[in-house]
Formats: structure tokens, sequence, C-alpha cells
């Protein structure tokens, strides 16, 4: 059935490959605030941008495009959206919440010297894709599948990346000439970064604690987690 | 602002470190037809789930659980919830387009020893979650993270995945009786494998040509690729 020619083993990695693996999820953080300025050379980012490609998606769709954006007229206006909808966001969160959001940063547009924004284009493998059938949204899950890979290159070379989600659509979308079939699933800011958190900001923060995951783990069929 | 405890080091990872990286990403193929029995150990599994936990998610919202389906009853019911759809999804497809999907083996939930359904609860992290105010499916998307570190880890232990999104997800949820407000983002197949396919299964067996990177890229604002 399988051609020979497009083969090959299967068998787990090496203990030293597997660490490497395991410690490249591990040290992936949201960078919001210690971007240094320094440029992100063309052989780097082009390993990044591979590491997307190679990303798993519905029917071989590959639906996702990379607007990389440096031009600082366009993050400022960028910036502009985000700031917009942040300021609504804080409106959201009830008193002492509402103050300890204030007091976050959440993104690093103008800082970071590069953003990339990944789009999803739903009109790609034409009116019937294999998978999508029954599952229309798989193309943008395969879109987050291309973010994921190119944040954990990133990481491995020392790249921080972070994903700034607070602004409307419709904004980005004008700013950067997006068509209306395509849809912005991710907007990311790069740049080389001077130190890491070693957990998750928010939780360092004291925004929100981390679930521990026997928590999270069912068997068989859905049930609610037992609570002591 | 940040406290010493909490960061380390952002620098790149050594040659082998990074080779390994992008060794799991080019490696990392979607399993449908040659899983082999063997049950995935119980410490190769929870490195697996663990490394799926360590995924980003908006607002730190870990809004995922998973389900270890091993049960071959449940198993059972999942497959004929995947036949019924697959019978219409082939039908969607015109005349040798058709004949060329049914030739497809596209899931191995009978054969792979442990299938893992990925849900998605959408009300975790209370009425509002931090980043997800202006763009609602952004717990999708920390989902759809923990998914790809997950496939990640498993190419690295030796274990194949295969993604299944053949089915209408209502039949599915009744199977595995998951509430109202809980989405299923993936039910996966895993086991060992014998070999892999070096490149996507889809393009070895031609049904769809991957696209050169080139063509995806553009700079500061959407514009149409070049055609030759």
């Amino acid at each position: 059935m399988k051609p020979e020619a497009d083969t090959a083993g299967a068998g787990p990695f090496s203990a030293e490959e597997r660490d490497a693996v395991y410690r490249v999820m591990r040290e992936r953080r949201d960078v919001r605030g210690e971007f240094l300025p320094d440029p992100v050379p063309d052989d780097v980012l082009r390993r990044i941008l591979e590491a997307a490609h190679a990303a798993p998606s519905v029917g071989l769709s590959q639906p996702w495009n990379f607007i990389l954006i440096r031009d600082p007229d366009v993050r400022t206006s960028v910036h502009e959206a985000f700031a917009k909808a942040n300021a609504e966001a804080a409106d959201m969160f009830a008193g002492e919440k509402g103050e300890q959001y204030r007091r976050l940063k959440l993104q690093g547009i103008l800082e970071a010297p590069l953003n990339i924004c990944i789009t999803c284009d739903r009109s790609r493998g034409g009116p019937v894709v294999l998978g999508r059938t029954h599952q229309n949204d798989t193309d943008l899950y395969s879109t987050v599948c291309a973010v994921q890979n190119l944040w954990l290159a990133a990481r491995a070379e020392g790249v921080g990346v972070g994903w700034v989600s607070i602004f409307r659509e419709e904004d980005v979308k004008d700013i950067l000439g997006i068509p209306p079939e395509i849809r912005i699933v991710a907007y990311l800011c790069l740049g080389y970064v001077k130190t890491l958190y070693t957990r998750p900001e928010l939780e360092a923060r004291g925004w929100r604690e981390r679930t521990p995951l026997d928590e999270l783990i069912f068997a068989d069929r859905w049930s609610e987690p037992v609570k002591d």
C-alpha cells in the first residue's frame, strides 16, 4: 500500500532529543514587556516560518498566510486598535480585578521589532475540503497549529513571542487590507528578550492559578472532577 | 517589576536541541492506518498529557479536558458516528475525486489502543476572560495549542497520532456524555506505529500538493501572491 520510498522509522527520539522537545514546551512563554530592539535575522525568521508551514492542516489545505509587519505606521495603527479595545476590556472587570487588569502589560506591538499576523483563508482548498465536511472550523484549528509550531520554534531560536487578541478583528483587517473571506487567527509580536518568566506571567502576577492536570483527565466518558 | 526568582535566561537552544525541535515538527504525521496494538505505557502517556497541559491558554484559562478512551464499546460507537459522516463526505466529492476519497483510510479509531477526546469548556474562567473579551474563540484556539503540543510530544515518544474530524460533533458528545457548554475540539487516535510517511500522506497519495512557503508570506499588509 505504502511506497517504501515514502516511509521512515517511527521510533522514539533519543533521551537528549526528547528533553529538548519537552524543554521548548516548558520554557515557551507569552512575552509582552521584555522585547529588545535587535532585529530577527532573515535566516532565523525563515526557520521559524518553515516550522509554522510544517503544521498539520485539514485536507492538506494549508489555509494560513503570514503578514510580516515592520512598518512603524502600520504598527501604530494596530496599537491604537489594541488600546481602544483594552480600555473597554478593563471596564469589564469589576473593582480590584479591573485595577489589577490595568496594571498588566498585555502587548509589545511597538517595542517588538517584528509583528506577524497569521490569517486563515476560509476558501482555500475549494468548496469541499477533506476533513472539514462535518466540522467547518477545522481550518481555523489548522492555522492555530501553525501558530503553536511558530511559537515553539521561536523559543528554540531565543526569540520571544506574544499573542495579542485584544482588538476588534474588523479594525485590524481594515488596517492590513485583509479581504472579507480571510480571518485573523493570531496577531503576534516577535523579538529577542533578555529574560523569560519561568512560569506563566499571569500566574507569577497573581491573576490566576494553574490547574492540576489530574483534575482535567477523565476515563472513557465525561465526568465531573472529584473535589476535596 | 519582575521578581528575580521568576525569571530565567531566554537565549537560543544549542544546535543539537534546535535540531530536535525542528525534527519533531518535520516528522510529525497524521497517522490513520499503521497503528500497532501495543498499549502506550502510563509514564509515556503522562509526559504527553503534561506537554498538552503546558500549552498557552487565553487568560490562563486552561479550558481543556482530556477524555482517555480505551473501552471498545465506546470506540465502536464513535466509529459508527465516523462511518455515517464519512459516507456523506464521500458523496460530496464529484466523480473520480469521490472514488479517490473512498480509497483513503482516514482514521484508526478501533485499531489504535487509545483514543483521546480533547474538549474546550467555554465557561471556564468565568464570564469575562482576559484576552477573550474581543475574540471569543480564543479559548478554542488555546485548546488547539494543547492538541499540537500533545501531537509533537507523542512523535518524540514514538507514538503516532491521528486527528479525526469526520463526525457530527453532537453524535460524539452524546456517546461521551459531554454537556452542552463543552465543545469537542479534537478526537485523536494514539498508538505506536511501525513506519511513518516522510511527507503528508495526502501528498504522498496524490490528493493535494504542498504550497511553496514564499507564496504565503506578505509584507506589512495583505496582498495577492504573484502567480507565474
